[in-house]
């Protein structure tokens, strides 16, 4: 099997890495970066670095276009020029309606894994980097239904689990977990900074929840402003909807209205329970909150042992103490048997264990 | 010394562990919880279960209201007509305006510990909760600086930093840090959960912005709706901002303006610098993104090897992979000296390291 990678960074690199150890296949690279392609292929990630888009597409079965979202279309292009009649050629853009606009080629099939936000470059590649996530396709009506299932069986090599979805939908989707989260969390942190000047006072270190909401504020802006771009239809009615969602909270807060502000928190409480369950397609969602000494190995310890017992963590968040010396390890269960058992097994680890 | 707690779950049964061990005071206590007194006593942060607030308080030089916000004013009334001329009495409720509101009383000096909203009940009382932590008090014009002066030096005893502030300020800087993030982590799941029924499509797993933006959602609905209430002022005018600042860059958006989102993006990601750098009065802060296994004691090794180096860790974030066998942990540290000889340590140490 031949596979292309068009963009050798953490994506690539990783399909690279797994379309090798997993498939079995022959990789030939191209990067415009900087000595992309010598870190690639001493990371073993590529077979061959190539000198071109066209000249590593040659041959290929199946090829990756994985550059930033701001070449994207022009690095598709060139890729299904090069490519031949019988190659798949698909993308990992965040945001789908755009690249598949004025594409209506058989052989194009958008793709976006989810997986490997948190860090970038070949050097963090990894060949489980898409181990059980899903990478979603959006296939049209022009789509090859041959090629769609070669690239539907290859992802699945690499680990992942492919799953089909309108481009549209896609894209309102991504608005909604994604790119919505990043916009709000750039308007909190620009609002606390202007509170904390306005009132000349110092800031104090902040919660958790804050903490926690604005740690992609200010995300890497070369992407970013590429990703909100390209994703501007979807993400400005989702600003749209979160502006109308705001000012009916507001009219109940302004109105003094306990009953109206108890509800609308309770029906979050359940939306998120119902957003965990969805994922987990399992039973109702738990959390369970761990009070641990922050000694070597006590989060592992805790993780291992439910590991042995086979009860799978739904999320976890660490919230250390300032100094370090103690934390919190808040997990989350989906089911009640599994949840129940969780808590006892960290109970009898000797560690204190509540239910929020 | 002679210290009175009336409430005692987490917040106020540290504070009666604190003072009994960090000061030898004596510490009475009262909670009108079924088996809270009991607890309290086996866990050791009382010397005495009292029947009533008014009897915890007598003799008392010093008397914390620890008792959620809903039932903060009647329980700081019931202890000002019981303690003595020359008590002091402060609360911890997290907004400050309200109860000061009708309160001109010089023995009572509006408080609130910035610690411990992981976990509640005394049973996660621990003596170090306010090692370290922000204390705000609210004094006014009526305020006796005697008291004061012995409250504040109490605080520090316990091991806090206690910080007078402004309690309108107070309120502004907690709506900005705390209660905004809350409404915006309730606003998201559920426009989250509409999108996913509205378009039938399974809910991926989502990243970890979504994640974290959103862990606070619905939380604990008995205490929250009272913070909101008792903050509503101030959090209405955060609402009020937030919709201004989402409408701005929602214009950028609608008009395609790559040059004004990625200016708001940038400053965005000044905003968490600065106030990241407020927080530790410190340097410039940078972030490093370690890729680790999760094996028993790698974070643990890490940040021991850092804290053997003096190199102080302003924040951290694990992103664990789906199936918790590797990940990558964000480190925050200030100043570009420490993140240089953190980068270098944390490389010896075998690990890859980037700076996103």
């Amino acid at each position: 099997m031949n596979i292309a990678v068009i963009g050798v960074g953490l994506i690539g690199g990783s399909i690279g890495l797994a379309a090798r150890q997993r498939l079995g296949a022959t990789v030939r690279g191209f990067d415009s970066g900087d000595g992309v392609l010598d870190a690639a292929l001493r990371r073993g990630a590529l077979d061959h670095g190539c000198a071109s888009a066209a000249e590593a597409v040659e041959g290929a079965d199946t090829a990756f276009v994985a550059v930033p979202v701001g070449t994207l279309a022009e690095a598709v292009d060139e890729t299904l020029a090069a490519a031949g009649e019988a190659g798949v050629v698909t993308d990992v853009g965040s945001t789908k309606r755009a690249v598949l606009a004025d594409r209506a080629d058989p052989r194009f099939v958008g793709g976006h894994p989810l997986a490997g936000a948190e860090t970038s470059g070949v050097e963090h590649a990894r060949p489980d980097l898409f181990e059980g996530a899903t990478w979603y396709l959006t296939p049209t009506s022009s789509t090859s239904g041959m090629l769609y299932e070669r690239l539907h069986r290859t992802l699945g090599g690499l680990g992942a689990q492919p799953a089909a979805i309108d481009a549209g939908a896609h894209d309102r989707l991504m608005a909604s977990v994604s790119h919505l989260p990043h916009v709000l969390a750039n308007v909190l942190v620009s609002q606390a900074a202007a509170a904390v000047s306005d009132q000349r006072e110092p800031l104090p270190a902040t919660g958790p929840s804050f903490r926690d909401a604005t740690r992609v504020a200010g995300a890497n802006g070369a992407i970013w402003t590429d990703i909100y771009l390209a994703n501007r239809d979807a993400l400005v009615e989702g600003i749209d909807q979160t502006v109308r969602r705001l000012r009916e909270v507001r009219e109940s807060l302004a109105a003094g209205d306990a009953g109206s502000v108890s509800g609308w928190n309770a029906a979050a409480a359940d939306d998120r329970r119902r957003l965990l369950e969805a994922q987990l397609a399992g039973g109702p969602v738990h959390e369970l909150r761990v009070s641990v000494p922050n000694r070597p190995g006590v989060v592992a310890q805790i993780a291992l042992a439910l590991g042995r017992a086979g009860i799978n963590i739904a999320d976890m968040a660490l919230y250390p103490a300032p100094d370090m010396s103690e934390g919190v390890v808040a997990l989350w269960f989906g089911g009640d048997e599994p949840a129940d058992r969780a808590q006892a097994l960290v109970a009898d680890l000797g560690f204190p264990v509540a239910r929020p």
